[in-house]
């Protein structure tokens, strides 16, 4: 049985914020990832697609980075929204985080087709800069490990006209 | 105008190990990633879809880790297949390569909307163990940069029964 976030941080991010192919909910080819607590960890699921494989029977590298990537930034958003005293759900606008650095170690090839969770470790390193170290299960066992930094969303990060 | 890769590596796969997501032939949903020499570096081009975002107008940094990815382990082939002394089109099949690490450092945002390039320099640290150091451009402005180790695809990355 697959398992599911229930209150994401993704849900909350406004509109414009949600076209990220990663994690944006608007996004209608996207992978839609959803980050959420458990107890003091991140947990982010994913069930790669068919054709998201690097070899047949195993999961392709670059989805893995991806769906690291997108668990970071939303394990640090998390985490920043609930320093500033605030839960999923209270109406306030989380804060919106971009990727500074993604380092991912590929422990063991990545069975595909099963549900695969990403459980993090958020630490503050900065107020804008947060440290996520993840780790990647298949069936219960760990396949890959990721280390991110985050950075709250800088104002060159803005729309194109 | 767009620019391409005239002999790559990934041509030259047997068909078993062209299935891969990012840079897999017969994978019709893929990214089909080519990559081939330019003089003594590798390079790779790939323009993303639509839906590649992070933010409308910007590209998502998990199709940037994907591209460095394949990327990387297309420029180890080209160069271990060289050491073994052969050259694209001379029939021998080239070694294939997964990734055992892989780093990205976000330099700037990438720009969506445009070809990117990858130029790659190829470091024996291992008759087995190949370092790959990317830059990613766009615009010919550095976005991107990555430091990927690869190794020769090991016995225990086979299909599945």
């Amino acid at each position: 049985m697959e398992e599911k976030v229930l209150q994401a941080i993704q849900d909350e991010y406004p509109d414009d914020f949600s076209w990220c192919y990663g994690c944006g909910r608007l996004n209608e080819k996207g992978h839609h990832l959803r980050t959420g607590w458990q107890k003091e960890q991140t947990i982010t699921y994913f069930t790669p697609e068919p054709e998201h494989t690097a070899l047949p029977g195993f999961v392709y590298g670059g989805i893995i980075a991806s769906f690291i990537d997108c668990h970071s930034t939303g394990s640090a958003s998390l985490a920043l929204h609930q320093k500033n005293g605030h839960v999923i759900g209270d109406g306030s606008e989380p804060p919106r985080f971009v990727t500074a650095s993604l380092k991912v170690e590929f422990v063991k090839p990545t069975p595909h087709g099963v549900q695969l969770k990403a459980v993090g470790n958020v630490t503050e390193i900065h107020p804008k800069k947060w440290s996520v170290e993840t780790e990647v299960f298949a069936n219960g066992v760990l396949c890959a490990k990721g280390e991110v930094v985050a950075v709250v969303m800088p104002n060159t990060f803005v729309q194109k006209s």
